[in-house]
């Protein structure tokens, strides 16, 4: 038995939590920087609250509403560099995946000089600015990992840096800002939460701690999915998404991610297929694909997902994810080439060979 | 969906552990204090270990080995002048539950000047000393929680410290520590955390996160206990019930315990019975009291531990508890009258009314 597990981020859900709580935020300092996307922190009411909630409190702050998606390097400098003039104590991240990424990479940058290659490089010399996340998808689980996963043209696919010094001190839950997400967001984004849980629970990596946020987060998808498939997304519905995703975040900060996350980059990278419905193409063909490894543990994350075999869990993603995009034989050639020199390999139950990984990009997609 | 966690130690759990992250007590300071019981700590290696981490660190440490069995303040402060008079820049508590919550408390009072009626106030002026926990029992998961519980005989009975600055900074699971243990202390000990996990699933202040962790928790009880009540005490098993343990405190530092634990006090103050087997004497006429508030939760917590009823349950807990100690009914009048005050009562998911404590206690011990 050996295991490791730390995620020191303090996690607040319910209605109104932002705001009820906006104290712990006068703790940080008086000076923050808010980060959000283009557009949908001000349509969600996240945006509003974080103000709020800052205002409440005397904090001083300057928007950077500029983060793109699957941002780079780039874009998180120049929020780095507005954290500097601004004097900012602390960033609020709010958003998706990439609003929460680039939170916590400006913070890291806002503190550290760094050149492109030294931003990979998870040993930095000053401790990074704190970072309060607020997930407006349940999605990433970004608000209780260590990871800021960003594009890097470099290598042609996304890097991720992984420091404890990344994980926010604050996270807050509120499903009032899922509300607005599209059908298609909605369900793309609890893809990629529903793998989380299923690679976690079956990673090498995977421990005591890790299986059991795993499981419970699993029953919890088993139980919502069905209901999302079918169009159905009322506040109940959307606040176990998302504290469902959450605890899935959980589990990749101490499991870290396996071939479906390392596959499914290629898939976003270059044919700019949303991030979690890429995991979701490749979920079902990897769980037929890890089954002869590890069999107690497929048959597990089958029972908490309430699916009776394989089938019944391919039939489940299926109907999440409609008509599959195709995939050309030199696509599966080249992005077979860049999964393989990834660490995911070396954290998937089953270790994969050049020809399975080939045969789950052909299960997953549509080969022309 | 209202939550709060927050969970700040990193746990390490592993063969030879401690002395392999010696570097992460370097990290701490340069002088230590080592907390521990009499005798158990030099018996089962755990003291030794402690000692060869911080020497090889080159970290100077004086030893308290002078913790008591259900400790109270003025045994606490005995260390924390200790703490003081070494210029302690951290302390390391080593034993069951009684060493650890002493070493909390300590790590309290050698920063803060408190008068005996201050101590439970849960609100200081100064940061405790740095924590770091060793448990050598499977059962309070006190290494993974803010509370520092002591005897108070000013009201007859024990009282919490609670409070974020009480969590340990590190905690380091070798189940090398409980080898040792007699079988009755390891049973004792296991219904403690047994309790933690069944109470803290079906608390009131349960939610998402801690029931994950509480279902896990009862999976592997569910999984030993039958073992270790046919007198199965091997490697493998002692591992699997010191990570449940260590789970199963992480539930309660996230939803308090309920009437079980404030009436097994009395049972420990008067009657002198162990604090464990305290627990494990009332489990299952309290899941029997509470199925009627709560069906779905009981039948999850069955299902969880493997037990097809409430009678199977009760079996499981006989096997373990063997005979039943006697109880008077001047002592169910006086010790209903105790736990009646307590908070634990609101936390239960029945209300339980003077007639239902008195109950609880004649089915779980033998009415005189």
């Amino acid at each position: 038995m050996n295991l490791r597990y730390y995620l020191p981020t303090r996690v607040i859900a319910g209605k109104g939590c932002i705001v009820a709580n906006a104290p712990l935020l006068a703790k940080l300092g008086g000076r923050a920087l808010v980060m959000t996307g283009k557009a949908s922190a001000k349509k969600n009411g996240s945006e509003r609250d974080v103000i709020a909630a800052l205002e409440s409190q005397g904090i001083a702050y300057s928007l950077f509403d500029g983060v793109e998606p699957n941002p780079d390097v780039a874009n998180c400098r120049a929020a780095a560099a507005l954290a500097r003039m601004f004097k900012a104590d602390f960033i609020v991240g709010v958003g998706g995946g990439s609003p929460l990424d680039a939170a916590k990479a400006a913070a890291l940058l806002a503190r550290n000089d760094l050149s492109d290659a030294e931003v990979f490089r998870n040993d930095y010399r000053n401790a990074a600015l704190p970072v309060v996340a607020v997930p407006t998808t349940a999605g990433t689980g970004s608000e209780v990992t260590q990871y800021a996963i960003l594009t890097n043209d470099s290598i042609e696919s996304k890097s991720s840096i992984s420091w404890e010094g990344c994980f926010p001190v604050l996270a807050f839950l509120d499903s009032a800002y899922t509300a607005t997400l599209s059908h298609r967001t909605a369900v793309n984004t609890a893809l990629d939460a529903l793998s989380h849980a299923v690679e976690g629970y079956l990673a090498v990596k995977s421990d005591g701690w890790s299986r059991a946020l795993a499981y419970e987060a699993m029953r919890a998808f088993g139980k919502t999915l069905p209901r999302l498939a079918d169009g159905f997304y009322g506040g109940d519905l959307r606040a176990e998404l998302l504290l469902a995703a959450n605890m899935a975040g959980a589990v990749i900060a101490q499991t870290a991610t396996t071939i479906v996350h390392a596959m499914g980059y290629s898939l976003t990278y270059f044919k700019n297929i949303d991030h979690g419905r890429a995991n979701g193409l490749l979920l079902a063909p990897y769980l037929d694909f890890v089954v002869a490894a590890n069999p107690e543990g497929v048959r597990e994350v089958l029972a908490a997902v309430g699916c009776r075999d394989l089938e019944a869990f391919d039939d489940l993603l299926g109907d999440l994810l409609g008509e599959r995009e195709t995939i050309s034989p030199d696509e599966i050639r080249r992005f077979t080439a860049i999964a393989l020199k990834t660490k995911h390999v070396g954290n998937t139950a089953r270790s994969p060979e050049e020809s399975d990984i080939k045969s789950l990009y052909a299960k997953g997609l549509r080969p022309l």
